[in-house]
This record gives C-alpha cells, structure tokens and sequence, in this order.
C-alpha cells in the first residue's frame, strides 16, 4: 500500500493504492477523489494538483492519473479549465451523491441474505407467466389497486393462513416490492397518524426501517433482546408507538419469541394502542422443530405482518406482502399508490397462479432440505475446525451467529478473514446501543457444502494465527 | 335521491342515496359512514343511530342497514356492543385512513392517461420474457443495483438517443417503476442537496410530485403557462431549484415549447444551478409535424428526462425510467434503492430484450395509426356537434383540450355529462394558482371510434340543454 507523503499537496486527496491488481490504481485514484469531494475535504472550486505530481507522489505512471481525472470530469465532479488544470466542479448538486456501495465480494463470502438463486424455479415461472399473459383480462395491465391484485391478495392469504398460522382476509392484504418498501409505507402510515417512537431489536438489520423512520422525524429507540427475543419488560417502558419484530427467529441473533413473550407483547400492544410489525422474513425454513405461528395470527388488529418472496425465491422477483389491520388497510394501500403506483401487474398474476397451483410449496419443498444440508456442513465445520465457537439460532432460516470465545475481536477476526478472502461479518454494526458478545453471523443458503467447510478451514487458520 | 331529514339523529350521517341502480345500497351507507369518520363528523366512542331508525329514515329495508354496518365492524371502523348498539371503534389510528378514490367508471369515460391495453402485445412480451428465463445467468435474479440492469439502461440509452434525441449514457439512467416513483426520486435528492422551492407548470397534473415534494418541506411554485407552453419570463423570476416541465407537449393544454423558449430554460437553468426535470410522458405519439427533440439532449448537464411504458405499452407493467446528469446519478441511484431495493429483475431484463428486438418500435408503429384515426374521430365529432368549442394540444399524445365557449362553465358541463354517464374533465382542477379559460381533458386513447362519436353526441345533448 501506498500513501502519498504527509507534506506533499497530494496528501490532502488521501489517496491509498492497494497494488494486488483486484482494482485498477486508476480506479482506485478516482475513487479516494470522489470520496473527497463527497465528504467536502476537497471543496467546489478547488485546483487539483498537476497530474505530474499526484503520479509522482505515488509511484504510478502519468496516464493512470489523467485517467482517473478524465472519468470524473465526464461525471462532472472535475472541470478541465483552460490553461490545463484542473478544478473541483462548482455544481450545487455534487455533494448531494453518497458514497457508493463497495461492490467488490470475497471469494467465500459468508454474507447474509442470499438465498440461492441457482435453484430459481425458471420453467414453472415462466408457465405461470404464460398463464397470465393468455388468460388475464386486458384491464388488469391498465392502473392498479395500491392494494394489489385480487387474485393474489386471495392466494396469499389462504397461504399464509395454512402456513404460517396468520388471520389474514385478502382484503388487507397489501401488496409491495419487498420488505423494504412495506416497512416504508408502514412507517409513513404510522407518521402520518402521529406516531413519533419506534421500538426496533437491538441488534437488528437497520437499513430498512430506520433510516425511512427517523427521515420522517420518528425516534428510533432500540429495544434490548436476549436468547428468547425481544425482553419484554423492556418493550413495556419503551414508550414506543410500535415496534418492529423478528418474532420466529430474531435477526441476527436467531432467538424464538416464547408464547408467554407472545402474550404479553400483544397485550402491551392492544392496551397503549401500539402497533406490531411482524418481520417473518425467513419462517419457511426451519429444520429442527415444529414451525412457530405467527404472532398476527393471535391478534390480527395489533399486528402488521410482512413477508415477502426474496428468501424463498430471488430477491430479484421484488415481490412482498404486508397483512395489515383492517382499519389501516385503505391508508397502507394509498400510501402505496404516492409511492409507485402499484406493483408491477403481471408478475402479481404470475406469483398468484404459482401460488395457487402449489408451486411455491412445492419450491419450499426443495430448497428446505438442501439449505438444511448446508447448515448442517457450517456446525459440522465449525465444530470441527473452531470449537470454541458458540452456534445460535441454528434451528431455522439461512443463517446463525456464532458467538466469540473471550480472547478474539469480531473486529480483529472480520478484518483478518477478509484478507484472506473470505466475507464474514460481526454482531455488532446491527447494535444500537446493546453491548453483548461479539459474534459473528454466517449466511449459509448461497453457499456449497465443499465452499463452507473451506470457507472455515480459513477461519480457523485465521484464527490461529490471531492467537499466535 | 333521498336526504334524510335534518331534524333526525341520523341526519348527521348526512347519507346520500342514489336509487338508480349502479351503487348497491348497503355500500352507499357504508361509504357515507365511512367518510363521516374519516372526516371527524362521527367522533370515536359516539354511539350510531339504531338499524331501524336509519332504515325509516331512509326508506331501505334494515337489513339494508344491518349489511352496512356489520362491514364496517368488520374493518374496524365500528364495534358493536353488549347491549346491542353500535358505537364508533376507538382505534387511535382509523383517523389515518384517507378516504378510497372513487372508483365506479362512467359508461363512456374521457378520463385520461389510459393506453389501450387490450393491444399489448402478449406474444411478444412472453417471448421476451421467456429469453430472460432461459438465457440470463441466475445471479441476476439476486440483489439489484439502484441504476438497474446494464442490458435495460444500454438498451434504453440507445433508444432514447435514436428516437427522442437525448444525450444518454448507460451509466446515467436509472430504472424506476413509472413516473411517479421516477419524480419522487429526483425530489428526495432535490431536497436532500438542500433545494427550497419546486417550479411545476400551472395548470399541469398535480397528483405525483407535488404531495412528495411538499411531503419534503418544498415549496411548490406554479409558473404560468401560455398556448406554447412555460412563460420562460415568469420562471426566470420564480427563483426555483428545479422545475418539471413537459416541453413536447404540455399537460394538459398542449403547447409545443419553442426552440427558443428551451434555450431561454437550458440558460436559465445553467446560470441559476437549477435541475430541469423534463417529464417526457407522451412522446412517442406525435400525428402532424416531426417529433420535438428531447431538451435533455440539449444540455445532459442541467436536465433529468423522464419516460416510462404507461402510456406506450401499458401502466400495469410499472416501468419507467430517468436519464440524469452524471452528477446525481448515484445519488437518484441510492434513492431507488432506499425506496424498494430495485426494480424487478425479470420485468427489466424482459423490457431490454424487447426494445433490442425492435418489439418497441414495432408496437409504437402499429399503434401510432390507431391512436390518430381515435384524435380524428373526436376532433371531427367536435367539430361537428360542438363547433364552438375550440380544440388545442391535437398534434400530439393521447388526449386534447377543448376550450369551452364563453357562455358554458366547466363545472356545468362535467356535472351534466356526468348525469348521463359520460366522464369529461376540466382544467380548473389542475390550475394552482392561474386563472383562464374554461376548458375539457378529452383523454381518447382507449375508447373506439364509434364511442368517441356517441360520447360526443350525449355531450352535445348535454350542452344543449344547458343552454336552453
């Protein structure tokens, strides 16, 4: 690694250069510039240095930098002056850009949230699609309910109400693109109705609800869970006007709600007037024990259920479902309309038909045993290879968290594995401000037997050589 | 119609009935209950007027009454109570349900914004969508990109250039599901960079951006619009950060904007940092003079061009998409994933196939003629039976105005033609501040030639006997 000397002018740009040929210098150049106009160090109008002396100052050749240079310019971050330098653009706009997301994945990533799309169902979707593009009424590709397609509001209510023990009438069955944006239009209905706290899991994925909550001026209060869920007593003093559940498997650390917790957190609910949003993000895979109902299932008006198709048959379908009560139900749905309008038309039908002629049990089916294997290889190899480690919330879905013997850093072992390749990730980026074991979450689902047991014989070596 | 009595408890219901038919009874009453809750009329806990009493007041058997109320108890609006009366349910968030858009359609309905769907080209699109299942590889069904897929936005950028004379580069457009979402974006990140004030044409259509951007604590600025479209001496004296325009054919009242008048905008826009939002929405439609260049292609910098399928292969497909100056594309990108992680996988895989076979093109050749034989057959019924109306916005899209004589107001004639069943629209409601001439939307796109000239007939009738 290179950086630039500390005295030079170039110091300022903060240019660190990784020379293993996995990004091209130029790349990495443009990237550390953008980045300092991003972040303001370098301001709008600003001179850059002379090309010359930024590929100086870091060993590279010259057309590496008028490269990197030449990009953002056509991004319109740099302007080219006349008399050959080179200046910050003055746009008004340019600071608005986040930083992107960091694309670059390990060559073993044990990261969450993957189902395994190989295994998409091609051919009896594309039956389903034929279905709908023969037989559906022409008036169902014109404008669209915000509450989404009769036909599958139907199908997934019987569904769900089979499957996952919910009370769900299709009528406040609302249908969206994912979770994300169910839990978006949950949230606005909630602000719009004067809810100003939000209890979510502490730890908890974040990216979805808290930055749509707290853009909206809501609280976000975090809620501490333990091995069973949420703590309850905790809930009750929160003071919050809903929360958001991970009932049947807590993400990330894997804990069952109890039926007792159950109770009480529905009758805390029904007596401060509190909503439920019930993330069932992955209850159709479990592996030792009966499944657990859902909570709306036991009091459907305090309860918004949300599920959606991204864990059991692509991500990429962005197909969801909230269940909803039914005095929010016509607010939800008008939500969804300022939104986008509706869902899209003829992958509702196409989801509805496969539902309804078994296909998606008959998916389930499939993918239940070959995620199960899966698992099975990360105990055994974790067992094998690091028994120190404490597996949790290994019984369902397509992850578990394994908890860190006392003499090991989640942050020491994530940054180590991932110099060796491999992605792993801690507890503690999900906690708001809970302190607990450090940890780390596998996602498993995406992964080959062979590729997880390699995977951890790094780790292990990883490991080893942290103790050293 | 039935009133009931002003002097009876039930008056306070204010229940309206229609007797002809078209709206069942019970739904009449629970709508009018619905509403009076929705409004604050009916107070939470406040007791309603026993079945019977409401059945005499208003001549329907109490069964009638019995249905109304037990669906509203079933959506949570009423409780019944031990004792055997109905009170208003005390849900602290049945305030939040907006009232549901009306949804009964007139028999012949000049509404506009309805592609004839009843010519989507099924076979084609199943083949395109049957390409995508066979060939894409599978982890394009995963996780999305918030710019969308490559093969959509290359495909799309090609397009664009070709046939609307835009500047688009791949890396610039980003997928959204319509314009409504497509406009929302852009105004998240408006509002994020710290823009005040919204400049929209006055009149224009009112219902995507401006509830998102006064959501955001924007402003919204009407600037006046005249037989050409945008006075460009007003918007320069708007101080506005960004202003939607539809430069090619205003919404609604048609004007064309002169080349001169884009580059007093594209001017304006460079010197002020102002975002030109062109919402390019009918486009592809043009029947008398070449097509009108999209400004975007006149300067890329300063313009964000909008379009989508709705009005070209049919709304129900929720497909749109924006070219962005390459300032802002990521960040309009992080903004679309914030909203619903992507657009679907299939839907934009498909979409691409399709414009790359030459399916797009070859459906807007077919139906280029039969919209214009449709805009021929309304101007000539008009012509005939309404003389002294006056058509304008004719050569282009899928709707026309037709400015009223002095002698008949708007409100009149849409409430009369809405008597006998026939659905026209006035201007009014889309002006904000503006005042002028009375005028009709006259929407023609999906209704035959032969109903376009019986509509137009009954509106004659109509006109007649106001003037009597």
């Amino acid at each position: 690694m290179t950086v630039a000397s500390t005295n030079s002018p170039v110091a300022e740009l903060l240019i660190e250069l990784r020379r293993d040929g996995v990004v091209p210098l130029h790349r990495q150049i443009e990237a550390a510039i953008r980045d300092g106009i991003r972040a303001g160090r370098l301001s709008r109008g600003s001179a850059l240095p002379p090309t010359r002396a930024i590929a100086a100052a870091l060993g590279v050749s010259r057309g590496v930098v008028v490269e990197a240079y030449q990009q953002l310019v056509a991004e319109g971050y740099l302007t080219s002056r006349t008399g050959g330098y080179t200046q910050v653009a003055m746009g008004a706009l340019a600071a608005a850009a986040p930083a992107p997301a960091v694309v670059r994945k390990p060559r073993i990533d044990f990261g969450y949230g993957r189902a395994d799309v190989t295994h998409f169902p091609r051919a009896a979707w594309l039956r389903s699609i034929r279905t709908v593009l023969t037989d559906a009424p022409s008036e169902r590709f014109g404008y669209l309910s915000g509450h989404g397609m009769p036909e599958l509001r139907e199908a997934l209510a019987e569904y769900l109400n089979r499957v996952r023990g919910t009370s769900a009438r299709p009528e406040n069955v609302v249908i969206c693109n994912g979770y994300a944006q169910g839990s978006a239009l949950l949230i606005q209905v909630l602000a719009a109705a004067g809810a100003r706290r939000l209890g979510v899991e502490d730890p908890s994925a974040g990216d979805d609800a808290r930055p749509v909550a707290e853009g909206l001026g809501l609280e976000v209060v975090g809620v501490p869970v333990d091995a069973d869920g949420i703590e309850v007593p905790a809930l009750e003093r929160s003071g919050v006007d809903a929360v958001i559940l991970t009932p049947s498997h807590q993400w990330p650390t894997g804990g069952v709600l109890s039926a007792e917790a159950r109770v009480a957190v529905l009758r805390w609910a029904a007596r401060t007037g509190a909503l439920v949003i019930e993330d069932d993000y992955d209850a159709e895979f479990r592996y030792d024990r009966t499944p657990v109902g859902a909570m709306q299932g036991l009091v459907p008006d305090v309860v918004a259920y949300a599920g959606s198709a991204s864990k059991t048959l692509a991500p990429g379908l962005r197909i969801g479902w909230l269940v909803v009560p039914a005095h929010l139900s016509d607010a939800v749905a008008a939500a969804k309309v300022a939104a986008d309008r509706g869902s899209p038309a003829i992958d509702q039908l196409a989801f509805a038909d496969f539902v309804r002629r078994g296909e998606f049990d008959r998916h389930l089916r499939r993918m239940r045993p070959l995620y199960r294997r899966r698992r099975d290889a990360l105990l055994a190899a974790l067992s094998r290879r690091l028994p120190d480690f404490e597996p949790a919330g290994r019984a369902a879905g397509q992850h578990l968290v394994a908890w860190l013997p006392p003499d090991l850093s989640e942050a020491s072992v994530v940054a180590a594995a991932a110099a060796r390749d491999v992605g792993v990730y801690g507890v503690s980026p999900y906690r708001l401000s809970s302190r607990g074991r450090d940890g780390l979450i596998f996602g498993y689902a995406s992964l080959s037997e062979r590729t997880i047991a390699e995977g951890i014989d790094v780790l292990a070596e990883v490991v080893a050589a942290l103790r050293r």
